[in-house]
């Protein structure tokens, strides 16, 4: 990836034309610390529209996000669509949730551009080769608290910039900003799935994709069961690469949607509880969009793989179909 | 509802955008009784993107509209697809066509943030806890005609704003603009209902929803009957809302969509046909979308009801299947 | 069609302000020939945005596209969308490739507002009555080369603008860029047809439809074979006319589709190749959507001829379904 827009300048330039509208966001704003805190969801109701614009925030603005309504068996359900124009540093180098921050009173997965700043991890930096410069870092939040000051200071010393120059969006993963945003992964989730089965993220140049806008769950490790749900059995995704041997292409899509995974078919809550609420104990391969679809440009053919699981969709969502009520009169 | 965006405010800065651009939109923009006409169909052809606009006005820049195609049967129907981020004030405090227009030489189904100005009706206001400020007003008027003098000094009045400030906005029903506009008006309709039914208004925190996009019959009543056919057999909605009690809830929803009323399974012409012409003798009940779905945040679950009448649409929207001719040589 | 909006004036306002974010669109700009030349996939990889981008363009302003989803069969496919509010002057008028443009060194398909500087051709621009008064002029070229200097000479003198004043976009048919400006063709194409069958292009007041987004192809043939049975098997139209005869507009939907050419049924690749590469021996009756649907609002009638024929679009796409496998521990 050459040079490019810095994902940190288009991400401070979304959010601050956003503060400024920030009532159609149902967000609050707060700069007394200096750094500008958004909360999308933790003491104010958030909203989807939030969501959609914490996604396009997460890509740094080298994709773009709006909701719709798709078809599962039956239901018509609220999706969320994404398309993304540089894969590997829009999701790799900032979307994916790859900064875990711990401090003694604070905890959140980091994601978007901020990252970039920070390296967080640097070794997936070098492998899709950008580097950001910016005088801005905006980072995204997923945790049911607003940052505390260690946690602020933390970020601040690692992104390298002026507070005043720090912009942290939190959106809990029990709201409707965190739902939208987390379903926004469904590409992001098929490109590091390929990319850990040996992809070389620099031949993605398109990806596209949608899951279904996980009704939001009051209890977050639910809430975080069926976000991923939305994308292991409801997430479909388009990728466009540039790859000289269709051979290796076949076995890497074959091996990527979420079914490739010995977990597959249950609830992520029950697969997390029998991991004790263990991250790191479930099987990576789980982690991937229910279809995954790869056209090669080199080639001309497409390959998919795997299929949306209405079935399991339909509990994991808690839907219920209610009986006809026949005319009042 | 806090204090929030006007709904005037925004809805002006975008018809002001709009007029500037008004070819596009082919609607004739008429100055010259002081307050600003916008025929987007009387003496214009006007257009779908007029019918979005409009919709997006009506909802008082608190949500978004957008054209798409959506699969009833086989058949692949133009449709409306409409969010709103603050459900009770884009809709019972602005979309919803509360204001019945009616001044010795002029009749108009008035609709739109001027709405909240005039507080029309005052007790739908009282309700979501919505007030209005602002120095302009913009009310979309659903008529075959432009507001007579009568008409407009009767709603300068009522708006309470200086003539120059205000922005008439004639949609015909048998118009592109109207068609859209009140397909447009689904998620809306839902909310209605609901409201209805007793939920309260700002319990609801999202909406979302689409509906076949009725192509236009040159009959206004025949026009008005398929608009209305559009949401009440083929209008699909989601709505997230925060509810103590799943039992309320899913009593609600199972009693929202428009299959629970007597009249439902004709086309709506003939209801209203039925009831001569007399909209107050039809059943309340009927005026909802065909399929309702509420997401409660506090609990998790999703109650559906309703279906789309595939086989009614087809009839009421005049759709005709041509035999296929063989090539011709 | 009334004066109305320049369509080079306001793809003048879409290239330069895209021009200004070249990193996203992923083409090269270059101005060190005086005319302002676009590259969309010739030296660059382009991207799925500059082919929306593309398409916008061409359509002068008076349409939008975007992309999202659509399942045929058990496929979901990245599809094209797009909408059109002035259908002959934007389609006709504009998008529609007529410009056939041969110089020594060079060949290209022209296509976009710049042909209606240069009123290519001449009695098209009669017949929808548009002429277009603009000091800048875009023009888009499909061709897998950049323009040679011969040719940038021939395209300033025949639109007749200052050299600075003339941008020429350039999009492959085998890119990314290429395929998607393709796929938006699938409204122009039902128009083009249905005024070859006869119909008066200004009583057409509003088009929509989608393709599925071919992808891209290295073969250019081939890629040409592609981006039409996107169209021909796989693109959807809804048009909204005002005619006083159903009878005629019957007929004239009967033969629209491409299913009433001699030729449907193949790859539009082994169509050509039977043609000898000839375009000029291809039945005509093949360039059309699949399904053309048109609504009169003088009758309030919608009449539909044609399907989507997935079996043949899996093929013709090289579509390739991986067996499930299981999963590796």
């Amino acid at each position: 990836m050459p040079k490019g827009k810095s994902v940190n300048a288009e991400a401070a330039r979304i959010i601050k034309s956003a503060i400024e509208d920030h009532e159609f966001y149902h967000f609050a704003v707060d700069s007394s610390r200096k750094v500008t805190i958004v909360d999308a969801g933790v003491n104010t109701i958030g909203s989807a529209l939030a969501g959609v614009l914490v996604t396009d925030i997460c890509l740094g603005g080298l994709g773009k996000t709006h909701l719709t309504f798709k078809k599962y068996g039956s239901d018509h359900l609220p999706s969320v669509f994404v398309e993304i124009w540089s894969p590997a540093v829009a999701t790799l180098g900032s979307q994916y949730a790859g900064w875990e921050i711990k401090t003694e009173d604070y905890f959140a997965m980091g994601s978007g551009p901020a990252r970039a700043l920070a390296l967080k991890p640097r070794n997936l930096y070098e492998k899709i080769g950008y580097r950001d410069q910016a005088d801005e870092a905006v980072l995204v939040l997923e945790s049911e608290k607003l940052p505390t000051q260690t946690a602020i200071e933390y970020l601040v010393d690692e992104c390298d910039v002026s507070p005043e120059d720090l912009y942290l969006v939190v959106t809990p993963t029990s709201s409707l900003a965190g739902s939208v945003q987390i379903a926004g992964r469904v590409v992001e989730t098929g490109v590091h799935k390929l990319v850990e089965l040996g992809m070389d993220p620099k031949s993605i140049v398109f990806g596209s994709g949608f899951a279904p806008l996980p009704p939001v769950h009051p209890n977050p490790a639910r809430a975080m069961g069926r976000t991923n749900d939305a994308i292991l059995y409801g997430g479909v995704t388009h990728y466009t690469v540039n790859m000289d041997d269709d051979e290796t292409l076949m076995r890497l899509v074959s091996a990527a949607p979420s079914s490739t995974s010995r977990h597959y078919g249950k609830p992520f809550y029950e697969i997390l509880k029998d991991a004790k609420y263990d991250f790191y104990k479930i099987d990576p391969d789980l982690f991937a969009p229910s279809v995954v679809s790869v056209s090669n440009m080199k080639t001309g053919f497409t390959y998919t793989a795997g299929q949306v699981n209405e079935d399991i969709l339909r509990e994991v969502l808690g839907q219920r179909r209610l009986p006809k009520v026949d005319h009042q009169t």
